[in-house]
């Protein structure tokens, strides 16, 4: 027999849980999108296009987004510290200002070596940190106790679903169109997503009579709906929640006793109004309304990865609970505890992004400048690529709210659909491959966000520079429909 | 009702798999430890120690060990690579070299920025040198692609466990005593762990009629076995496996249709005796006998937190497939990838540990100093904590081989198996209570580990500087035996 059918996994064999998860952001579309790229560096010639733009995933220093000094600066010393002792460093063409030597100081004094591992839930010195400014930033108490440190929110999102999920029966609300990863990880634990829209004609708005439409259609069908996901602002939509839409979800979740997930990771990313936490509003509302909110259960997460900070690379974030039993949250600790701690420096990029240079301190200048920089060109590419997509034909865009990301609804006419069907492909996947074949640019189709029935998008980052690229979306679109006209 | 009542989650109706996992490298009596270091920390005046060790877990550069010096040059430049634009890095009173200036420019050449995210397997360039590493080391060539860097071995190990256990009948065979990570592991996967007990008489090493008896029982009990784990060197044994050993482990591997896992963690933590991989015996042994071994599947694994290295802190580490079908492997890499990428630096210490600096490299000398300077350094604790142990009346230690562990078996009067049942407390747990209590110092029960039925452990590291703590544990020993006969 040969070897290959001797072996014992087999693709029919393996965990079952593992198949059935989907994550397109990193899928077929990122592969052919990354061969291109190498393609081109080994001096192809042959590609309709000279440049590769990855606009499938919220990547800012792959693009044009420079780190911020101050927090590099830090980190550099913490990685060598003999840095410290050479004045030298100070020295004008070395850039090290005296704020920096002494953050780097403060953090080894408590820490020790950056090699070590920490506490598993972070080094407490950081988690005091990150009270202190969530205390700043809501005008709420914040306990270190209660804070975990991760790396990225990513994995405090997998470290709470494993906790609240017990298999087969239990239920997630999660909106749709959403981040994958909430899916992929329901899926790696067998719960289920019970899925609830997001309107679209409301800028992505959340809906608390079809929240409560699918919630009674789960329960109804036996699943335990134990937890609602929000996402704040909005991956893949952008949308920024007002206070009274999270008060619905927080009316919602006080009567039907949902462990409220909220996944804050853009909250510095907002251009229109401002960020209100899931936090802030429940302790308004316990305060407004005594007694109807105290048993909520809310776990919110924060990450060095987006925002004006961008450290994706180094894997960093936290998770704050709130409201829950303190034999539960051990039992988060002795979760997180396997896997150790989370990586140390991504902790201090968590300790720097939350306690930056402040007025009156040496990098507080620079830093203001860079940070305020990076903001504005966010918003500067958010607004050339809507209006971008208000000059394409059959593409209707809401008007960018926050996080990274357009979500653009496309209307193709029928026989691009029919030649999508032929290639046994979904319609928004078959466009975004031709749009990555013809273009360089690598979006992601609607259908690996999930999307209202019979409708079809594609989220694209407005990460990366310049315009050249969103002429080059605009080109394509109108040959596209001028083919399958 | 009581908002406490109301609540969604109560211990009882979270996931049953998290509530049963055991990690006791992390529990009670670390939490302990902690809190004791706190107290002295905060001046107080009333402990009967006046420093904790922590000998429960292998952190080096928690206690003495010092980081590697070019290591830690080339992170800092990639952490801020203004620095090297500036050529004062070069003088005397900085210590950057030229090759550490070298190597930081040819990292950031491919991988762009530290704060991105890299390919979910791991940045091309860092496994390319994996693989020339591995083929230095084994004589036979590795490929790339088979390569998955990630956050330690630990998250490598999770990865494995995930794809290759469908619940509720997969069983992987685990040694015992064995790291917990496994058992916890298998726990959250409501898989089954089948153990097989090493041989402490023979210096823990490998009894494959003992492991083909577990086998079997395990599988007359239903039990899908579909896996080995081999720590070697051991842990918490400290045990080297001969070439002998891996070849009766492989034999049984192809005959039962077994994949591997070779957690090979400690291999540069070899004091007697050489480390020889399983990928290479593999090879081996498949050029001697054509056929037999074609269809074996091996995943082993290392990491940047163990030998000379000891950066556990940085979260680096890699496992190498073998053999696995294709569309196995395009799983692993869908869960790799929902969790974006292991953390860059990580990424960047791994190319450091497997791409040293080498003769004649200006910061060679160095190098070979501090590495050597730190691998005697742990030999002669090792051989200090086992000749102390030979002093102490009851306990039973096996010449330490490698890792950073002993694991000497200890005899208790009868009185103290007592005093211990009296408080429902193991007698082991009992018995590293009191140590803690008494003396700062915090092992781990074997119990923690697994042990053979009647037998009662615990383990150390050794890797806390100096012999005074060594002597408060024969001074501890010594009064307990006293008090309980």
């Amino acid at each position: 027999m040969a070897a290959t059918a001797l072996r014992r996994l087999q693709l029919h064999n393996i965990n079952p849980n593992v198949k059935a998860a989907k994550y397109a952001v990193r899928g077929e579309l990122a592969v052919k999108a990354e061969e291109y790229r190498v393609r081109l560096a080994q001096g192809d010639k042959s590609l309709p296009f000279d440049s590769v733009i990855f606009a499938n995933i919220g990547n800012p220093q792959q693009l044009d987004q420079k780190p911020i000094t101050f927090f590099r600066q830090v980190l550099s010393l913490l990685e060598n510290p003999l840095l410290l002792e050479n004045p030298e460093v100070l020295k004008e063409t070395f850039g090290y200002k005296q704020d920096v030597i002494d953050r780097a100081k403060t953090l080894l004094n408590s820490i020790h070596n950056v090699g070590a591992y920490s506490h598993s839930q972070g080094a407490p010195v950081i988690r005091e940190s990150v009270a202190k400014f969530i205390e700043a930033r809501d005008g709420y108490s914040a306990n270190p106790q209660d804070l975990y440190l991760c790396a990225g929110a990513s994995s405090g999102v997998n470290t709470l679903l494993n906790v609240i999920c017990h298999a087969p029966h239990a239920g997630i609300l999660v909106p749709i169109p959403q981040y994958p990863l909430y899916t992929a990880t329901l899926s790696l634990l067998n719960a289920n997503c019970v899925p609830y829209l997001l309107e679209e004609e409301k800028a992505w708005g959340t809906d608390v009579d079809a929240i409560r439409k699918s919630l009674e259609t789960a329960k109804a069908s036996g699943i335990d709906v134990r937890a609602i996901v929000v996402i704040n602002p909005g991956n893949p939509t952008g949308a920024s929640l007002s206070p009274d839409d999270i008060k619905n979800v927080l009316d919602l979740a006080a009567e039907e006793k949902l462990v409220v997930i909220a996944d804050e990771v853009y909250q510095t990313n907002v251009f229109v109004g401002e960020f209100t936490s899931f936090k802030k509003r429940l302790r308004q509302l316990q305060a407004e309304v005594p007694g109807k909110y105290d048993h909520i259960e809310l776990a919110s997460l924060h990450s060095v990865s987006k925002g004006m900070v961008g450290e994706c690379g180094h894997r960093g974030g936290y998770f704050e609970l709130v409201g829950f039993e303190p034999d539960v949250a051990a039992q988060i600790y002795k979760f997180v505890s396997i896997m150790l701690c989370p990586p140390v420096i991504g902790q201090c990029l968590v300790e720097l992004m939350v306690n930056p240079p402040k007025e009156g301190e040496p990098s507080y200048e620079l830093y203001e400048k860079e940070y305020h920089g990076i903001r504005n060109g966010l918003h500067q590419r958010a607004l050339a690529l809507y209006k971008a997509f208000q000059r394409m034909e059959g593409v209707e865009c809401q008007e960018p709210q926050g996080a990274m990301y357009l979500f653009p609804k496309i209307t193709l006419p029928p026989k691009a659909v029919e030649a999508a069907t032929a290639e046994n492909r979904k319609a928004d996947e078959f466009y975004c491959l031709r749009l990555l074949d013809a273009t360089g640019i690598c979006v992601v189709p609607g259908s690996g966000f999930g999307q209202k029935e019979n409708t079809l998008h594609f989220r694209t980052t407005f990460l990366a520079p310049g315009t050249d690229w969103v002429e080059r979306i605009v080109k394509f679109h109108s040959e596209f429909i001028e083919k399958y006209k």
